[in-house]
């Protein structure tokens, strides 16, 4: 999979990824207005609301962006249906030819992780039969428990060549609590980055870069650029452009020299550009998925410019 | 409901919780053919299956112990029937008087955390409406993204009577890769521990505990005493006896003056205490619910010696 998300990257020369994390105050009136009227102001209506959204924003982007990361969050929290427009969206990502990477951040000792490992990107097997359940590409992981939390994923990542992104420094304003911490001479995340690097030797593709990337946020610009000389052959999946504050200039350091090492997540910078001053003069409500289009193009040349 | 929990402690004499982690290999053929027959081989029928299985251990055990803990991941990987499953379990066990510790690990940054906490220990609002959808009383979080990932949850604990077990040290064989650290002379798991102890000051139940806990894996009896002194009014939810290898002694150290300040999970070794040669003797498939029953009430008395 790291291989196919390299070259779309490059067939379609943008490095960015559209954050599927809708949220119903930014889902227009019209959407939301149809799926009331089906299902109530429920969490189904709501859940159905969110796929009709993402199939727009889709529908829109995906003939300019490599992937797409719905986070599994906005979805989980409306329970079955919530978790069904999450399997749709997914369903839907692949159909159009987006890579898919489900951002459910999970961390768990071995034994459960081969659960979440065979559901997420695996298949599950009930007796003799045996199932694909979500269908990400690549899913997000949290490391804290250590390399056995983490191997069970790996052998899926090998056997239906699928990805992971693990948490080494993340993009929000606590992260330093513990993952800077110093340990000998040399930060937690810095540490987590090498252990990182180790994991992904053994899961290499064959263009250079690791089936096992990194979550490295955007807006620490000076660790995510000490982290890529830690991880040269690691891929970062990078937060924190756009809404959470990080412009393009602060994540230059995530690339490498040949313009790939990293992929760029904005989700409300773009599935909700139509509600901003600067789109709303241009694009009704209707057309909030062509805001987001133009959204998607303007931060394709952002980064571009830096990578 | 960290008072609650306490006092159902007390009223059972009894710190056992019942890992509700179900697998296909241990649920009696009865049940799996009953669910087969109604939803064939597939994720519906293993979901089913799961669900009728816990029903069966909630019965013989909800007025020996005084909380369950379901692990989502065994649901989550089924897809919407296995988390239909989950939601019914707890629905289930909660009806029965138990409370319920959800086995989440979920880590995010604050504006995700909060979609995370409103549906499983708060409420979900869909417009004017507004739902509970897991309704777990506890679940427990992973703390590598520091506090402003965990700050969304605490609103919802003493909003609702809620509360949450924080991973501090994990009972897994490699959690030391990263919790083992040493910063400044102390390891990461203490540090994370203070922490914890700190965001647990203000949200103080009546009875002497935080509703913000943590989980200390049994398998380290060294550093669960450690930890005790580090977080005196914390209640630690511990992973680790039986199936991994701990014993009541390994995790005396857990246990306060008081005989309180921790609740101990055992899973496969109540929930399949039927498959084990000592239980076989005495109880049929059938029987699988009163070889819970028995295999709970050995548990209880083999912690009461320590505690």
């Amino acid at each position: 999979m790291i291989d196919s998300l390299i070259r779309k990257i490059k067939e379609m020369n943008n490095a960015t990824v559209v954050g599927l994390d809708p949220r119903l105050n930014f889902v227009p009136e019209y959407i939301k207005e149809k799926s009331y009227d089906k299902y109530g102001k429920t969490l189904q209506g709501a859940s159905d609301a969110f796929y009709n959204f993402n199939k727009e924003i889709i529908d829109n982007i995906f003939d300019l962006v490599p992937a797409v990361k719905p986070q599994v969050a906005m979805y989980e929290q409306f329970g079955v249906h919530g978790l069904n427009a999450y399997i749709n969206t997914i369903n839907y990502a692949k159909e159009k030819g987006l890579i898919v990477i489900g951002d459910i951040k999970r961390s768990d000792i071995a034994s459960t992780a081969m659960a979440y490992s065979n559901g997420h990107i695996g298949r599950v097997e009930v007796e003799e039969e045996s199932f694909e359940v979500y269908r990400e590409d690549y899913i997000t992981l949290n490391p804290y428990l250590g390399y056995d939390s983490i191997e069970p994923y790996i052998g899926n990542c090998n056997k239906y060549d699928k990805g992971l992104f693990v948490l080494v420094k993340t993009s929000n304003p606590n992260s330093g609590e513990i993952q800077d911490l110093v340990v000998d001479g040399e930060k937690i995340y810095e540490r987590v980055g090498k252990l990182v690097a180790q994991w992904g030797e053994k899961s290499m593709g064959e263009l250079g870069y690791s089936r096992i990337g990194a979550v490295v946020g955007a807006t620490y610009p000076k660790q995510s650029t000490e982290l890529r000389k830690i991880m040269p052959k690691i891929f970062f999946l990078v937060p924190g452009y756009g809404a959470q504050g990080a412009t393009a200039e602060d994540l230059a350091g995530c690339f490498n020299k040949d313009g790939l090492g990293a992929i760029v997540n904005s989700s409300r910078g773009i599935i909700a550009a139509y509600t901003k001053d600067e789109y709303k003069k241009k694009f009704r409500e209707e057309e909030f998925g062509k805001a987001a289009r133009e959204a998607v193009i303007r931060m394709r040349d952002d980064l571009n410019r830096v990578r």
